[in-house]
């Protein structure tokens, strides 16, 4: 190799996956610190990266658990809806969930999937995540009651203006990654290894702040301008495990599961416009700079719903999103996992359709994100202004047990006679 | 406020902005030297980032040409074509042009715009550009004829399988950004105010391997592949200038202009899956690995077209995209700055439609570009697998006059009453 003083990406990335990944802390132990005590930043002068390119981040496997749950969000998010062909049964959804597991663990390593055709967009991985997920009709037909999470459809909201371009798919893919270069070829890997078992429904596309634009750890904004996110149970608090994941012994083939509800969220931005910034913050409950609730001057204040103003009216309006989403019962919470999302429209007089892909995790909706939706379909003064237009849920089984594939726990038993491979 | 501890974002902001973009220096001098002389990488520990965040870097004015097109390209791109409403004359662009280039102009720097109704959006820039242009109508049309700078449509190419909806538009607004919310708000910020004027014709979304993914200064690659844009003339090169800004008198109200050309080319990557990587080579004349020419051993070596193998035959095939794209005359030359697209696409097998948004500046279109695609649609072996669907041109203005708007100097003569703010 001709080169002397260039720059070998090939060994700095080889170095630098190693030290991150191999360790099994890495990215997530460093970001729990600079979370917690961000260094103060120099007065001036350009930023510097010092270590390897953040490129060549992983996210470590997490025991049993499937990886893009409790990970901080990356910054793309391609979503894939699919549904299996007519007549495809038990045996064909093992074969198709063998091959994406084998293709989302390799590419998350920065490795080529096996049958890569371009191995060389696979070298940066970025944080890159695939989470799995199987919808309701799935667990009702191809796996065994014996081994069958419960998870039943979303009531009907009566605000909900469904389209059926959004609706429910047999299997999701939540592929989510620092660079968008990277995410797209996972996608395309992802979806021709699909191809002989299901049909692409939709792809949905999200993004949120890109890593580097501001410090870590920094609550995340959506399309009309909200600080989103804010109240949202982190790995470090206790409630985090018995939330998220499913609560069933070790022995359960679903133990280590979640449930993903994607909530597809239109936003009506021209007319959001038309309301002054005092109206916005009467809407939400929350100041719009800092998003500190109405009651208190810093992000993660709790609201305080007694307090009121000189004339005695409360100061966060009881119909406002923040006061109605909030329960006084500690197990109507859930993993927020949210992108916004903008796509053309010419049909529209802004050009674009926007809004926000509403994923969250909870280790039972039913319980845990049904009465939220409940009452904020009820009231809730940012009705006004958005609309729910797709909606799903999915049984997001366990990590791919060792040598296998995820969803295995459910679909093979020790004598039915599926495994195939 | 409360806090202590808490980073301040608003400070942080300021005094990074401050620091990058007041002294005109900044990223771009620190690109420069990380581009030659990359310091080595430590062995192993994750990824720091010392000093201000990414989202508080601007990109400084460059004297008489508009951003964007010098400058390192940024991860997203959004590009917007319009068309003037019926009826819409010179004072009407003239207002369009002032309210768009006060956005840019703010925006750019981290400042809300005028109406800005979420200003929140704007404060982390993180590099954004918006660069406008004029197509040919508007010139003909808009600019009276000794103002007017020489634009024709490009010749029709054979092989061009344009769709209407990706056609030549009146205006175009080039907005890059490395943080796709900023961007997001910015595109929406000139839709808006440019909803008086103009009809959105269509929005091209495009990306890159994302900020911090790889070091500075590495290629990017294209979603064959291949690294794409090796051979590209850089700031530091004294045939930028000649080849990139109109070279007319100080005086011509278009001096320190460029003409850009936006060709959308669809990549057909399930059939580029059936070629094997050394016949994907011998179509590019380049290798996969480090976009080595086939005759070399590091990507930035000249290609020997006249090497032959062990068989007397070239080593690069003259058919291949590299031979062809090549010429002898130094003049044929321009600046690329290219993007990836990919949209879900149902109505074809891989699910999606993915491709390359080529844009390229030059001070001389027919001169400069139009003999190399013309070459490549005579020949050129990467043909078989790539199809231009969109074809445009514009005529790019220098920067903003100090208190004046961008195409200014072409709208606006001395004495002919245009002025209207």
């Amino acid at each position: 190799m001709a080169g002397g003083p260039r720059w070998d990406r090939r060994n700095l990335l080889r170095t630098g996956a190693a030290a991150l990944g191999g360790a099994g802390v890495g990215w997530s132990a460093a970001t729990a610190v600079a979370a917690t005590a961000p260094a103060p930043p120099a007065a001036s002068g350009p930023t510097t990266v010092v270590g390897p390119p953040a490129g060549a981040q992983t996210v470590p496997a997490l025991g049993r658990h499937q990886t893009g749950i409790a990970t901080t969000p990356q910054a793309h998010l391609a979503l894939v809806g699919w549904d299996l062909k007519p007549g495809a049964g038990r045996r064909d959804l093992a074969r198709m969930m063998r091959l994406l597991s084998d293709d989302a663990a390799r590419l998350g390593a920065g490795r080529p999937a096996l049958a890569d055709t371009e191995p060389d967009l696979a070298l940066h991985p970025a944080r890159l995540t695939v989470t799995f997920g199987f919808g309701p009709q799935v667990l009702r037909t191809l796996v065994p009651a014996q081994r069958r999470p419960v998870l039943e459809e979303l009531p009907a909201f009566s605000r909900d203006e469904l389209e059926e371009q959004w609706s429910q798919t047999d299997v999701v893919a939540q592929i989510c990654c620092d660079d968008p270069v990277t995410l797209a070829h996972a996608r395309r890997m992802l979806l021709k290894d699909a191809r002989p078992f299901a049909e692409v429904r939709w792809i949905q596309h999200g993004f949120r702040t890109a890593r580097g634009t501001v410090p870590e750890g920094t609550t995340s904004r959506n399309l009309m301008g909200q600080v989103d996110g804010t109240v949202n149970p982190t790995e470090a608090d206790p409630d985090f495990a018995p939330l998220v994941w499913t609560q069933t012994s070790d022995t359960d083939p679903f133990a280590g599961g979640t449930f993903l509800v994607v909530r597809r969220i239109r936003m009506q931005l021209d007319r959001w416009d038309r309301v002054d910034r005092a109206g916005r913050e009467g809407v939400i409950g929350r100041r719009l700079d800092t998003g500190a609730p109405l009651t208190g001057t810093d992000e993660f204040d709790a609201p305080d719903f007694s307090a009121t103003d000189h004339l005695g009216l409360p100061v966060i309006d009881p119909a406002s999103h923040v006061a109605r989403a909030r329960s006084s019962d500690p197990t109507q919470r859930f993993l927020r996992r949210a992108y916004n999302y903008t796509e053309p429209d010419p049909r529209r007089s802004t050009g674009e359709d926007s809004g926000l892909l509403f994923l969250a995790y909870a280790a039972d909706l039913a319980r845990q994100f049904v009465p939220v939706q409940q009452r904020l379909d009820e009231l809730d003064r940012l009705n006004a202004w958005v609309t729910t237009v797709g909606s799903a849920v999915y049984a997001v089984p366990p990590a791919a047990p060792a040598g296998g594939y995820v969803g295995q726990t459910l679909l093979e038993g020790a004598d039915d006679g599926v495994a195939d491979s």
